[in-house]
């Protein structure tokens, strides 16, 4: 072990604690702890309290548990369910993608931003975040309900076409602009990942079972689902996807077979452990002291923008479904999360997009994340009841 | 989630298949995986194949690993049965650590080398690897028999000692020189650390128990013990000893209560993907090319007497208990690992230790490593045997 690791240790033991007392304290309050985990990170990072700076390890570490959230939700979602669900769900992704965009984009045109800047916003807008969405939905314990699904499996959707988007603003970002053909094949990739992931990816590991079972190491399944998970979200990284979507597709390959090889609990146990370094990441980003005057107006603006774009746009389609359904899923895929903080941070560090921009970005995120917890938790309150009575009896 | 996170994922996958797979090949020729998953960081490593350069990040998340590697052994150690091999593991300690060092020191000196660089080549005899002990005796599944409380024991007080020793090496490589005032400071907390988390760790988890599973949050016995393990890994790094030690000891706390609140499943799980990391890369620091010539048979004679002081040393207060206990005891303490490596690796960084010395120390950690789980395993092959023959009935 190499000398002082005490200061890792440190930041490992305070976030973690951090993350789980708010959490806690909101879990009282009937709010996700998942939010609670997001505002201990604002709250004692380097913004406010400034008691904790995290490191380039913790953030490594951030993503590792936003990798493991994702995985989770993969396991808990059956392949052939996002198949049933799977043309709602890509509808209600396009759907929610063209409004947010427009509008975002039209807003900083109008208020005298560069074409440039606009673009940024517009697809910071985009993507909803999946790994709020799924641990909010896991925390509530309503992950196996088909609204649950349409919602899980548009954002992992709009993730994919948020990617392209990111690839876009980075072309636009770069010197050289653009590049139409490593963007179509970005797309390609991506459609296609998804595509085999969703059809065949289940079926790869039916005919492995027997042989891992046979295993002399430990644990075999768990860690052939662990090396699989890592594979498929570098894979993702690789071909210039969110890692986090790699995680989820390699969870739903072992959805089928989680409930035999007992890997629910494992990995849970494991996310349980990094996935609070992820969200106190994610809170431990907003510098609050950024929100004075236009800028504020502005963030404000864009949030509203955001809400009522992404639940218009997600809810439109669903309408024949009834009303409840449609305001769900609306407000399921409201949370944008890292694939507008990564947009933002591609703007801000190739000099295109200027500090007030990011902070808009940033506090559009934090709006809608904390937002959407308590609105789904209002609308999953039936199926919340029953559980909590399921348990108590 | 920050660009170009493809490297970290990369090397995570790559990795923890590396270490598996040939952990998995020696398992099938009945020699421990964790050998296994060491060699694989000798094979893929810098130094060999070269495939893996792990960063600075990977590092950390090996020390995390070897936290969890010894929080689960901790779990499994009753601190009641502790304290009955209590006495028993400090006399094997002690006796354990006079041989190696006398001998370690007087070889170098013998061999023409400065008094310093033979005192660091004795420090780095005397500590076991408590990680590689566990993992070996977990691998067994042993970790519940008396022998195995007894080396578990004494290789938690000589690491104890061995951090001692470390702060004298440390005092001799600075220009001050050992500060007195400072090992014995270091000392007494290390003492006082150990007989507090002993004796009345466990008792303090008691009254909270009630508490714990009154939370609303998710898991929470599981969430409260990763908050002890890494405060008081945190805690232990900082008065200077190994984190390690505090890791083992948050286990010992909690092991009356990893039953009930099914503790041991989910630590399990967690090591069971963190661990690999920390073995892989202990090999990963073996430079082969090093050994030739003078160093190599420097190397080989201070490997055969770290053998026979640490066989002789912990096995003679043992004696009659019959030759079977003392001999395994011998052989449990046999491995030396992080400290050993910690210790040479400080020589180096401060140039009072030149390069073939460093690769005496990590040669002497590596056939030492690789030498005691065979052995291990043929000493307690009628446990094995029966524990066999208990799953397959």
């Amino acid at each position: 072990m190499p000398a002082g690791p005490e200061k890792l240790l440190f930041q490992l033991f305070v976030i973690f604690v951090a993350a789980k007392i708010v959490g806690e304290a909101f879990e009282r309050v009937r709010l996700p702890a998942v939010v609670g985990e997001i505002v201990a990170g604002a709250l004692f990072g380097p913004y406010m309290l400034g008691l904790i700076h995290p490191t380039d390890t913790i953030h490594s570490i951030a993503e590792i548990g936003a990798i493991f959230v994702l995985f989770h939700a993969g396991l808990e979602t059956s392949p052939q369910d996002l198949i049933r669900v799977g043309h709602k769900s890509l509808v209600v992704a396009v759907s929610g993608i063209i409004g947010p965009f427009a509008l975002g984009f039209s807003y900083m045109k109008l208020s005298g931003e560069s074409t440039t800047e606009s673009t940024f916003v517009g697809a910071a807008m985009v993507a909803t975040s999946v790994g709020i969405t799924a641990r909010v939905l896991a925390d509530l314990g309503v992950l196996g309900s088909r609204t649950a699904r349409i919602i899980l499996g548009a954002a992992v959707f709009d993730d994919i076409l948020g990617m392209v988007l990111l690839a876009v603003v980075a072309g636009l970002a770069s010197s050289i602009g653009v590049q139409w053909i490593h963007l179509s094949v970005l797309t390609f990739e991506a459609v296609i990942f998804a595509v085999f992931m969703i059809f065949v990816g289940s079926r790869i590991i039916r005919p492995l079972r027997r042989r891992v079972e046979r295993l002399s190491t430990h644990h075999a399944p768990l860690i052939l689902s662990l090396a699989i998970c890592l594979l498929l979200s570098w894979l993702a990284a690789k071909i210039g996807m969110a890692a986090i979507i790699g995680a989820f597709f390699a969870g739903l390959a072992f959805a089928d077979y989680a409930p035999e090889w007992d890997l629910l609990p494992s990995v849970s146990s494991i996310s349980d452990f990094l996935a609070p370094y992820f969200f106190f990441s994610i809170g431990s980003q907003l510098d609050v002291s950024l929100f004075r005057g236009n800028v504020l107006i502005a963030a404000v603006m864009i949030s509203v923008l955001a809400i009522i774009s992404k639940v218009l746009g997600c809810g439109l389609p669903l309408l024949r479904e009834g009303l409840h359904t449609s305001l769900t899923v609306g407000f399921g895929m409201m949370p944008r999360g890292e694939v507008a903080l990564i947009v933002a941070l591609v703007g801000l560090n190739s000099r295109i997009v200027h500090e007030p921009t990011y902070a808009i970005v940033v506090f559009m995120t934090a709006v809608t994340t904390l937002l959407a917890p308590p609105l789904l938790r209002y609308m999953f309150r039936n199926e919340v009841r029953e559980a909590e009575a399921a348990t108590t009896q």
